[in-house]
């Protein structure tokens, strides 16, 4: 049996649900995993990321890298016991942040150089480096390392990229990882569907336990990244787990379940909970405004999350004003669990074989108040 | 039946262990207050603030009064629900964040005016304006308005300031609260044995719940606060509880609690964690210092906070370096517990009337340590 694997229970259309299994716990999907950045999950506890119903947490191999160091975590233990985290734990390659966060950046078949965000430092990780990283970190579902094209990109380079991110996937595959470590293999090909597809059958013959659809989610609008989904997922097998790379917004998290993605992770919720903006079943709240001033109501009326079980939006909307960290924990929480929650909802909906009746209702309440919001601003 | 009265329980020579009782609950003493200048104890929720034992923490009339506003506090339910918090609360006057935060300070003998520390706006608290915010934030413990006078002040200047301090501690008295509200009177006097004498004398026929020292710890040596307390404490009744505020060390609390004072406040220990440094039963740790990159070991080796149960030094500067949210919550929790727990042990030591043995003890160890490390550094 290989350490990380996935049975799937259910199909509702293209939806699906399954079961995701590693050596740190199984994770009924479909799933979203909140994002550790720095081997943290900012401000809330590994408790009370288990407490909404998180399973799994992923974190990054490039800024772990950079600080405090693969070595060092692996010394500590592992990157499971460095954070106090039993449950599992994905790591991504590095490679989308050697494109997106660091300068001066020169790629080369052997790997890339790039400088570091932190200091200027100069580094080179190829997928060789990028496995020994995520090997010391010691996380359940290590992620291949490929080569992420900037968005737009022509035609051409994306072709030209296939083949340097196809070698750098299949050396990830050769580098021996640890016992409880599974590999999974990322599919790209830009905003081309002729070139989602060569990708596949570029690297279907490599045995990934799981598959990742990359380079999305980087700028193109959300019909394009639904357009590509529906010529990706159907390449891939039924039998593996499918992974939608930094996604996304709540509407993307169904229409990506709809079309057949188990696990999904982003930056979204947390990040947006400490810039104030949080998700609600009756659609998005800017806890800024100045509506809220004297609003002795929680965040969301429907929700039974700590935060809208303790605390009102007055109370929310001044810890933000005056900068309080106790803030950012308490709208983070809010957030994860209203992601959490939604993917609970449709795990619950395809069980039932109703997961259409679920988008519908989706559209008909969050997203209407979300376009009427948006709308206004 | 005051809303606010003292039960002493028993006496260790002069230190003392009693029951402080208020409407939000009953208080052992000796007792440290967690401060939550801003309706929020930086960083730790009132879950936390109870399993580390506390029972009352402190906010600030100023603060609050200026952001987001007494008025609507008072609308939102109070401080209590405001900030979903229902063990008891003190709240200072003001007066001493007025002498210290804000520019500007034009003292009359109706009342102080000043400009924020926030926005410049002009404002201006009297003794009633003190008391209307205190009132309408419905803390349990209201502390009278006084001046505090910067340090060091000439024995002429102090004594003028009595006079004053004096008619504004009666104006606060005068003023009604609210029916589960106590005041507490402060005893000034600099560093001048008659003067503290003198004010007591000046204050003693007004019937306070309870009994503050202020005007200590704004910058005199610890030997001089010590002789102020040995002149201070024995003036005041025996009855009623005694407050020592804005202190202090470690050190500071064991000899206040050896002369008889119940409870105290400080930011020192939720501060001194966001900056990285810990009080532990070996002496401070500095977080930020190199030879922990690789320690595994907890903050404390004698400590059973959630910190040092969970998370290694390696991983607390970590989270210190990369200045993560997480690191300044369990940072705040450990230094909280430290505070809470050392008043835990004095009030067992009074109750098994073995407190000079505690004392001798905590200076066999912790002060030792703490010597040795002041002095390298």
């Amino acid at each position: 049996m290989k350490p990380v694997y996935f049975e799937l229970e259910k199909e509702s259309k293209s939806a699906r649900a399954g079961k995701l299994h590693t050596q740190h716990g199984t994770i009924s999907t479909p799933m979203f995993m909140p994002v550790g950045t720095a081997a943290t999950v900012k401000s809330v506890s590994p408790e009370e990321l288990r407490g909404l119903g998180a399973k799994i947490i992923l974190s990054n191999a490039y800024h772990l890298y950079l600080r405090p160091g693969h070595k060092l975590v692996e010394k500590m233990g592992g990157l499971h016991s460095f954070m106090n985290w039993n449950g599992a734990i994905l790591t991504d390659s590095g490679g989308f942040q050697v494109m997106s966060l660091s300068d001066l950046r020169k790629v080369t078949k052997d790997g890339v150089e790039f400088s570091s965000h932190i200091d200027g430092s100069k580094h080179f990780i190829s997928p060789e480096k990028s496995m020994e990283i995520q090997r010391s970190l010691g996380s359940d579902i290590v992620m291949a390392f490929d080569e992420c094209v900037k968005h737009p990109a022509t035609y051409d380079e994306v072709r030209r990229s296939l083949d340097l991110t196809t070698d750098w996937e299949k050396r990830s595959r050769a580098y021996e990882l640890k016992p409880h470590q599974g590999l999974f293999g990322i599919l790209q090909g830009g905003m081309y569907p002729e070139l989602r597809k060569l990708h596949y059958e570029m690297l279907k013959d490599v045995d990934f336990e799981g598959w990742a659809i990359g380079g999305l989610s980087v700028g193109e609008p959300p019909a394009m990244m639904y357009e590509m989904l529906d010529v990706s997922v159907p390449l891939l097998p039924k039998a593996k787990v499918r992974y939608l790379m930094g996604v996304g917004t709540p509407q993307d998290l169904v229409e990506g379940v709809a079309r057949g993605v188990d696990i999904f992770d982003c930056v979204m919720p947390s990040r947006n909970a400490r810039n104030g903006t949080l998700f609600t079943s009756v659609g998005k709240v800017h806890i800024k405004n100045a509506k809220y001033v004297e609003d002795n109501s929680p965040l969301d009326p429907n929700c039974d999350c700590y935060t809208c079980k303790g605390y009102s939006k007055s109370y929310l909307r001044h810890l933000f004003q005056a900068g309080e960290i106790f803030g950012s924990r308490l709208l983070t929480i809010h957030n994860l669990h209203y992601y959490i929650n939604l993917m609970r909802q449709m795990r619950e909906a395809i069980l039932a074989d109703r997961f259409d009746e679920f988008r519908a209702a989706f559209y008909g309440s969050y997203a209407t108040n979300l376009a009427e919001e948006e709308n206004k601003s």
